[in-house]
């Protein structure tokens, strides 16, 4: 196959499927033929990605006989709820869509865990590929069968956990990807180095500067590494039933309460993190845990990515409140991921004093 | 434990729960005790059921030191819907609930399906326990993790595959279940005779006056063995992948078209499934795999019941409409459960002449 540069596996015994990565993906009919089993196609998108590759796509289906019906959201994660959930299903409905028929998502993150959601429940049921078209959902989102809608009192709460068939990735999109979004999907890229590899982090601190540049070769790098970590993790812990795989949150308890106080879409899911990984390193130092050096590391590297480290102006007690609806919270009690050093993550919880100390040099305008 | 007489299991390796079969199980603590592993308690029930029963289950619950959020929905086959769904969602989350929360599901089919579904998606999956109120529910719906709402364009679109902790059938619910409920739930029976256990339906046609007349002997004997087939079935196909399950849905395709052609709640689902299976079972004869007397004997029961086996007066071209949207067609084909003979089921496709000649004689008003 042309541009294929890597095939990784997520090994889920009798789910096993793969993640394709490489160049120009997209428009190949060889990449479809062996993925969709279906004779019906649907495809969910948004008002951006849309106009800018569901001809590609579409061109491709044509030559294996396939004329997909496209559903075409707003874009945003303000978008990301019951309603539109619902306007997939219309869709689907109107068109008769039977439960073989394969969904393809072509978009990030939101569009994925949505599309995803949708086939989750679709006839409960039917079978979809991602294909993630920002850097965020390539390296995070679109792998491991996490879907979700929000609620308006917490970020993620209706969901299943649900794997794609396959997930295709395109690293050409990423040409047309704003550098904001650029920065967002680095924050993710970064998570892995914090929390599972310690060289990779440090790798990305030697490379920073070439990804936001979009140099292919680094970029290609930091995609494969990440996909393969973040494979590995949900490999071993599909459900986050064992812990193993909550630790993939390090950031997103801070960064949820951002993005849920601000209300949805305000910051981007990445930005969220980026700042959220910042505060939750302040507090694995706080907590011993992480030496002012590493915290700085990361706070450093944060910032090169173009990410926010400064959170919104509250009160350590509004963010407590955000964060009580974390979905990880257990009787009561807020449970954070913090760096066992550089590398290395734990559940931990942590009193109100520490987490408003580690708040304290993070919370101000973000310029 | 007081008044229990049976527990089954759903064999589904680390996945296995108990129904429990009793009298008097609403009420008492050492059947919960043991059940419940949360700190948090919702009860999803109905504006019919909630009168009867929460009482008993609440005081029950209290002796645990539980004190259940109840989130009361009204009553009937058209509140199935989206809409339904996020007054739960809204609620459970108002009330933070955390995911390890349990969620009882206290009422039929309606409730238990949509109370389900609510659980599979809530923070990506709660535990929850079926606690089904109705004959129809205690024998079918309860039992195998088929959980759904309805769309407005077909029945049980929306769903999951979600199995409960447990499953706690009450005997003496059905005391207040009015006449006509009690009939539809025998439709559910009869079709566990007519596709799995010929023997069975022979008992059941030597016990029917006696299971229209609540006896509690006979009661007892058709909920074990109904949940007992239901449970073999569930443990070889979870999923409906190899067909086998989906046999389950014998006379389901006519009474969803049924159903929804009339618009969900005109006639009670298992009304719908007991003329259904008349309808099939005429197909059947037509497709020379059910001799007359076999088909008659099988109309006989449906009527001896107390069901219809008349459905609408419409024109097969309508019939055929609302068929195609049935979950099981595929490449725009309705596929058929049929009998192959009494006790045997399998899928068959039928032509629209043969489709045409079975509704002939079950076309019309039933009175």
């Amino acid at each position: 196959m042309k541009g294929l540069l890597t095939t990784l596996s997520v090994a889920l015994g009798d789910r096993q499927y793969p993640i394709q990565i490489g160049q120009g993906l997209l428009g190949q009919p060889e990449v479809w033929r062996p993925l969709i089993r279906s004779r019906q196609v649907a495809i969910v998108t948004n008002t951006t990605v849309g106009p800018l590759y569901l001809e590609t796509l579409q061109s491709a289906l044509a030559h294996l006989g396939l004329v997909p019906l496209v559903i075409e959201l707003p874009d945003g994660e303000v978008y990301k709820t019951f309603s539109s959930l619902q306007v997939i299903f219309d869709r689907l409905m109107e068109a008769r869509m039977e439960r073989k028929a394969t969904l393809i998502a072509l978009g990030g993150g939101v569009v994925g865990d949505m599309a995803g959601f949708a086939a989750a429940c679709y006839q409960r049921g039917m079978p979809f590929i991602q294909v993630p078209t920002t850097l965020l959902s390539q390296v995070d989102s679109s792998v491991g069968g996490k879907t979700a809608v929000n609620h308006p009192l917490g970020k993620n709460m209706i969901g299943a956990f649900y794997q794609p068939q396959a997930v295709v990735i395109d690293m050409n999109v990423l040409s047309t990807l704003p550098d904001r979004e650029l920065s967002a999907g680095l924050a993710e890229v970064i998570k892995m180095g914090c929390i599972l590899d310690a060289d990779f982090f440090a790798w990305l601190e030697g490379h920073m500067d070439a990804l936001r540049a979009r140099d292919p070769q680094a970029l290609s790098m930091a995609i494969e590494r990440s996909c393969a970590l973040k494979a590995l993790v949900v490999a071993q812990d599909e459900r986050e039933s064992t812990g193993r795989r909550a630790l993939l949150n390090f950031g997103h308890t801070f960064g949820h309460a951002i993005e849920a106080g601000l209300g949805f879409g305000v910051w981007l899911h990445g930005e969220a993190v980026g700042c959220g990984m910042v505060m939750a390193s302040h507090l694995s130092q706080q907590l011993g845990l992480l030496s002012d050096a590493q915290r700085n590391r990361v706070i450093r590297l944060v910032e090169r990515a173009g990410l926010p480290t400064r959170g919104p102006d509250w009160s350590t007690e509004t963010y407590l409140e955000w964060m009580a609806h974390d979905k990880k919270a257990e009787a009561g009690e807020i449970r954070y991921i913090v760096l066992n050093g550089l590398g290395s993550a734990r559940l931990s919880t942590a009193s109100r004093a520490q987490v408003g100390l580690a708040l304290e040099q993070h919370r101000g305008e973000w310029v």
